[in-house]
């Protein structure tokens, strides 16, 4: 009693047995076979029932018109039959994404309700109404992310009939911080609030001495954001069974976050020419440039690092991943692999440029996402570093990450992805090198603790800033701390163990903490330069000096060399110019039957020129739309006022932010909670 | 006494402090001012003393102009200059490497021959005569590899003046497997003469029962061969500085190597149709490619998995490193990221080959380089796989490796690069799943033998082939093997732990060991299926059947698959086809006053068809170029006969391989040693 089918196939050493993508398996007919004793069973009507699933998987705001769910979570779905159901009536649910659905990928999903074994999502009647039945679905906790279809199919005698595709039964499937089996879990309530909810923020700029609170409008549930999140996977071709896999997308998102080798979302630009697009210090959040990015496919100018890691954040907490920006004070920048960062100094102690490859930015910013990875050996899950400023290509690509904090601060590099470089931008020696005059180099001052002098992120629920560089780094001089350095060394980096002598000389720079820049006639800088006996000169540099170098940024850097016949000293310090703020103020009005709220801005020229074409932002996730305004001319000392009116589509307290834009004036911008 | 400067510069927080490419920094001027008490010291010659160098760094085979060098060994360099040196004569040697040479990155280095401190590479004075100075020059053991410009610089009153560009004294710096310092050092002289000097090979091909034995001629010593390999780094856009990076060096070779995504070397193709090209059975080794390559910068058309290890050979052993090709026997090519390879049957029993993605290889060749992993825990060094057929995207590109075969073996599979991969190709259980009438599967069968049977790569000195299966894995039960296996499945490998209860039925396949294609009017095939008494039938597959289907491998995979009511089970075997051979032999005359030698290829058609468009090659590394013949029809049983003279370029043993290719007949080779 045994049938048997031998089947021959030639084949070649290397051809693969897979094949050709199988489109149109599925016959869009609904109509079935009558079993036996009943009419023929068909589906009426399929309803993801939004109201009852959203709440429970905090998708309700999202502005989307399809249900929006968080895998490894039950939802319901309500299917109408035309008539009771009966013993012998068989049905599926199947949800299928990408082109090319496949059950042996993962992303053609069959869920059963009866006795039959079903796939990897769990199904259960909860109960029945004449031919109303609803169904409950559990996601598998690694399902594929993305925009699924679904369809119910009935067994008829020959095989499966199925409903048509229905753009109203689609169904968006998200990562899922709640859900214990997914490798996103985050136990704390409050902390998934921030971390995956939380569509505002503050990012840090400025320098250790001087940090600058910068307002980010994250946006992640406004209306075409998920589509665009999707959109930039879709346009790197990640395939789609990879999308399942968090360390996977978060990779793939920090090399698609810029524009660099796949035609990403932001194109960098630290010039001072933003004539061609958007200055950095223009944007007030990540929707217009994503809105503009899924519209057009074409890369949007211009970022600096901490719009890529407010883009990056959104595109992160809107496929429902925790992720945090995190600013790094004094980030080295090695570019030669070496984990060290080298300043080369001429003959006569003026920076050497063009020698000096590696550089430290004043401040750097990245995100961190929190994960388990089950790729490597227990204890490196939790937050994970990723950046999608292009620095360095990653094994050919512009991307960064995941790197496992953990890791860096046991110096353990061994480990995928980056860890090295991320150590480096943290720990990073700063090697003081002269050239002689045959180019030799020779190394005069190794300064330990200049590089990544702090690490803050938001706290939670409030704009203060939270300290984070103890998860990084053992204490500066600790025993723990030297046994990281031994390991990193192990693992390549590079440290410098030159002897120097310790010299007669020394050198130091301090400055008056924080100078506005509406006292802008002139700016007072104090060094110290110890010698024998100790001395100290204090350098003005006027305003008209540095105003046409200042750049974006609102920073100086000062580097002091100095020399005698037997040594040579230095030191570098960035002090930081502080702008005037936007005040913005929020009034509320009845409008016949509904709240009108109002938005105004106001701001006073602290200058004695007046400023010439001026651009101001307004923006509030959730309640408003990005809104322009353009004044030519604002006189010395004269004020400008703006006002507008919204309707917020969000309750509770949310945040506007207003960002003007001139060329003369950067950094001016101002944030209210209403 | 000190003197000071302080320069402020204005930073953008992301702006890196380094700049432009300093070209033109050497003025070409040779003539200096005269130092006190004696005529201006000027170079007037400068020898790279091949005949002394070459020898003594194994580098005499290269078909090049200029000297080539392995780093961490000394070499000479004799400099003539107008008079003899006097005490305050100052000089140096400068080699360059590429567009933008910097001392910082080691593209640029400085040799010093005084008690003056000098770079990172030893110079020492060996002796004068007169104005003629013999130096030695000890690059490190990290050197960049690839090809310097070498200067002489003559200290002047203001600076340095330096000798013109001379190609006669570039010089090529290879990686040093004779250098202890060096990461690819490998102790036995035997090894590094198998690994890295001898350019011929042979590759095993067929399947474990009838392992088929086909030479490759890999010329990495040929005329163009190394400046190939150089411009393929070139064209990656590989940084200079990466490039004496063996863990980067390898990795961009695997992905350069094959075409896909950056217009590398080779294009795949599985597809019987070669009319576009050149068939991959037709080659006879890598210098046709490689000089194709690197003349036209066009992938060349086509390859499979051995003409891609071949190829990537030659690339290793030119530069120095130590490899050697390896071919691993049902080589599971597992594209869903699970590790397990997944064969799907439709009801009825047959394949399903739309639903089944990944695949198994009759067989698969891949390379392995010797090198330590100082990236690392200790442990890792040694034999690293590469890969360079495309078969999935390692991180984005089309490469694979180098992945530590230690880890491999201990499933240690959360380091770089692409250990889960390569486990699977040689570890996955095969998983036979049939599907039911609503598109569930269900698992009938697991097969934990049929993946990875043996592994294996040439003698040292001989074409035996040597098992490495152990280096790969445990003995098959082994206490060690499931502690391999239960760490791969930490690290993600998803096994499949069904609970399949022993049946009444079981199925094998066997055969006929080998049949040669000359007995061509049929061929036998024996299964034998198992039930409640054992039957056996034998199943007779007639040529003209099989003929057709056939392909370039010679190779014909039975799957049975078979039921009863309670049970499936299923059974899978490779038979390959031996094809005849062509008789190659040497001899030689004098000539005038030299030897002249000629080879002759005989064949003879063994099929009852006569042979059309016939093409034959032959080619011998160091003794003969590729030669062409074409024979637009042989007779059956009809023989012919093709005679070439030649005059070797290297002493010793070489050996000379012939290759026929037509398109009813295929795998036809031969080879010698003379």
């Amino acid at each position: 009693t045994s049938k048997t089918s031998a089947t021959t196939s030639p084949s070649s050493s290397c051809s693969t047995a897979s094949t050709r993508p199988c489109r149109g398996r599925f016959p869009e007919e609904v109509r079935t076979a009558p079993p036996s004793g009943g009419a023929p069973l068909s589906v009426e009507n399929v309803d993801m029932s939004q109201q009852i699933n959203k709440p429970k998987h905090y998708t309700t705001a999202y502005d989307t018109q399809s249900l929006v769910v968080r895998r490894g979570h039950e939802f319901m779905v309500r299917v109408t039959f035309n008539r009771e159901l009966v013993q012998q009536d068989d049905f599926q649910l199947e949800f299928l994404i990408g082109s090319n659905p496949s059950a042996n990928k993962g992303s053609l999903v069959v869920v059963t309700f009866g006795s039959r074994r079903g796939g990897p999502w769990a199904g259960r009647i909860v109960e029945m109404q004449g031919g109303s039945v609803l169904l409950s679905v559990t996601p598998s906790a690694t399902a594929i992310v993305g925009k699924y279809r679904t369809y119910v199919a009935i067994s008829v005698g020959s095989g499966m009939q199925r409903t048509k595709r229905n753009a109203a039964t689609d169904l968006y499937m998200l990562f899922n911080a709640w859900c214990p089996q997914d490798p996103v879990f985050l136990p704390d309530e409050s902390e998934r609030m921030e971390y995956v909810l939380n569509d505002t923020g503050v990012i840090y700029q400025g320098s250790m001495g001087a940090i600058v609170t910068r307002s980010w409008g994250y946006g992640q549930f406004e209306y075409g954001i998920l589509d665009a999140c999707i959109y930039i996977l879709d346009s790197s071709r990640m395939p789609i069974y990879n999308r399942g896999n968090i360390i996977k997308v978060v990779r793939k998102g920090s090399a698609m976050i810029n524009s660099q080798d796949d035609n990403g979302v932001l194109v960098g630009n630290w010039s001072n020419d933003y004539s061609m697009g958007v200055a950095p210090t223009a944007w007030t959040g990540s929707v217009t440039i994503l809105q503009q990015y899924a519209n057009t496919g074409v890369p949007v100018c211009y970022a600096q690092c901490w719009v890529y890691a407010g883009v990056f954040c959104t595109f992160l907490r809107c496929l429902g991943i925790p992720t945090r920006v995190i600013t790094n004070f004094s980030s080295a920048h090695d570019n030669t692999g070496n984990l060290k960062t080298d300043l080369i100094f001429k003959m006569d102690g003026t920076p050497d440029r063009r020698a000096t490859r590696d550089s430290i930015w004043n401040y750097h910013c990245w995100n961190e996402c929190w994960m388990v990875r089950p790729d490597l050996p227990a204890g490196y899950g939790g937050w994970q570093v990723v950046d999608s400023t292009p620095q360095e290509t990653s094994d050919g690509h512009f991307r960064c990450g995941p790197a496992p904090v953990a890791a860096i601060k046991e110096g353990n590099l061994c480990h995928p992805f980056d860890c090295g470089f991320v150590f480096a931008e943290v720990n990073s020696d700063v090697v003081f090198l002269k050239k002689d005059r045959y180019g030799t180099m020779e190394v005069f001052k190794v300064d330990k603790t200049h590089v990544g002098q702090g690490l803050f992120t938001k706290a939670l629920g409030s704009d203060q800033y939270m300290n984070v560089t103890h998860t990084y780094k053992h204490p500066e001089g600790s025993e723990a701390d030297s046994r990281t350095m031994t390991r990193a060394e192990e693992y390549g980096c590079d440290r410098d163990h030159s002897d120097i002598p310790d010299g007669e000389l020394s050198a130091d720079i301090t400055s008056e903490p924080v100078t506005h820049l509406s006292a802008i006639c002139s700016y007072v800088m104090r060094w110290v330069f110890v010698c024998v006996e100790e001395n100290s000169v204090i350098v003005k540099i006027q305003a008209d000096e540095y105003l046409p170098h200042l750049g974006g940024q609102n920073s100086i850097r000062f580097i002091l060399t100095g020399s005698s016949e037997e040594q040579s000293v230095s030191a570098i310090k960035v002090v930081t110019l502080l702008s005037p703020a936007l005040t913005v103020t929020v009034g509320q009005q009845k409008h016949y039957q509904e709240y009108l709220m109002f938005v105004t801005v106001t701001f006073t020229n602290p200058l004695k020129e007046p400023l010439q074409n001026v651009f101001m932002y307004l923006e509030g996730s959730g309640v408003l739309a990005l809104r322009r305004r353009y004044f030519p001319k604002i006189e010395s000392q004269a004020s400008v006022s703006w006002m507008e009116a919204f309707l917020p589509r969000l309750a509770g307290p949310r945040r506007i932010t207003a960002v003007m834009y001139t060329s003369n004036l950067s950094q001016v911008s101002g944030m209210t909670i209403e």
